[in-house]
């Protein structure tokens, strides 16, 4: 973060931070990204438009902070010893009940991040990186480990994978992304793909 | 199909039938599923609603029949002798430019899949079955040949593994799915995690 983003980021405490991304979480959960208004943020926080805007940008940017607010901790405090301990544990971060609320939220995003530039940007900046970088520091992890090797073509399509299984499991089986299912999909498919 | 339904169909000409499906798949690339209306379907294809509610019985339906024609042929009618084979050739049954076009309508189902239960249904029934049921027989092949163990927990998993790099793509890589691609996440992913 620049001093400059510290020093706006200072005008608003934690809790308070806390409460608006959950007033626009609950929004999109409502209304979906097209029709999330930053006057309905404004008055469902009890907050100013100036203020959204000069704290977060703009409505792309807010969003996407508030989807990396609900996300459960880093990936890559995860630290097990063995490849498969640290996959198992990412996906008993969260209960079944948030991953499924969680599920339709990205659903939505993920369908609305295609007619929008900015909210693609955002999402790729403040979710989909740093996401793809905590997997790799697991990965590098294993590398270390001398359980996968540092070669293994699959290694760069784990988040394909992982997030494939996720986004498709609802259509194809008509049944919410669970842990016992992800659980299950990692063991018959990410690790024998990265040879673990 | 039934005799009725064999009755019914035979009232139109295969060349109409592509004709109406050409129009509805413009539509929903211009429109999108919810905008979508049999109104428009029939002033475009200049035919009465009447008829459109006969011969499919709603908006679900034809959607997703007209997905099913826009289908390159069977994936059971291939058979190069080898599971790797066979994939490459299903990968390949589209050229770069078809696939770019076909994720973005997929895109737009699958969202809108799941705020309408009829179209999911469809969707279901027309496209998602008959499509996992000829991977089935793709994979009993495989199995026959000695290629992959019948008891591979991977098994169930192809089409997640597949439809999951496919609509993925975009979102992790900003590109879209093409050839090259897909095909080396088989040979990278698919094939390793089914042992084949």
């Amino acid at each position: 973060m620049t001093d400059t983003a510290t020093a706006r980021r200072s005008r608003i405490t934690p809790e308070r931070e806390a409460e608006l991304y959950r007033a626009v979480l609950d929004l999109l959960r409502e209304v979906g990204y097209d029709a999330l208004t930053m006057d309905a943020v404004a008055a469902r926080t009890r907050s100013s438009k100036a203020t959204l805007y000069r704290q977060w940008g703009g409505k792309a940017e807010l969003v996407a902070k508030a989807m990396r607010f609900n996300k459960p901790g880093s990936i890559s405090d995860i630290d097990t010893g063995t490849l498969r301990g640290d996959f198992h544990a990412l996906v008993q971060r969260e209960d079944d009940c948030v991953m499924e609320q969680n599920s339709a939220l990205m659903r939505g995003l993920a369908m609305a991040v295609h007619g929008n530039p900015d909210l693609l940007k955002a999402f790729r900046e403040l979710l989909v990186e740093p996401e793809m970088e905590e997997f790799r520091r697991v990965l590098r992890r294993a590398i270390d480990r001398g359980e996968v090797r540092a070669d293994n073509p699959a290694i760069e399509y784990v988040v394909h994978m992982m997030l494939g299984a996720f986004a498709t499991r609802t259509l194809l089986d008509e049944l919410p992304p669970t842990q016992d299912f992800l659980t299950s999909y990692i063991d018959a498919v990410v690790l024998p793909a990265l040879g673990a």
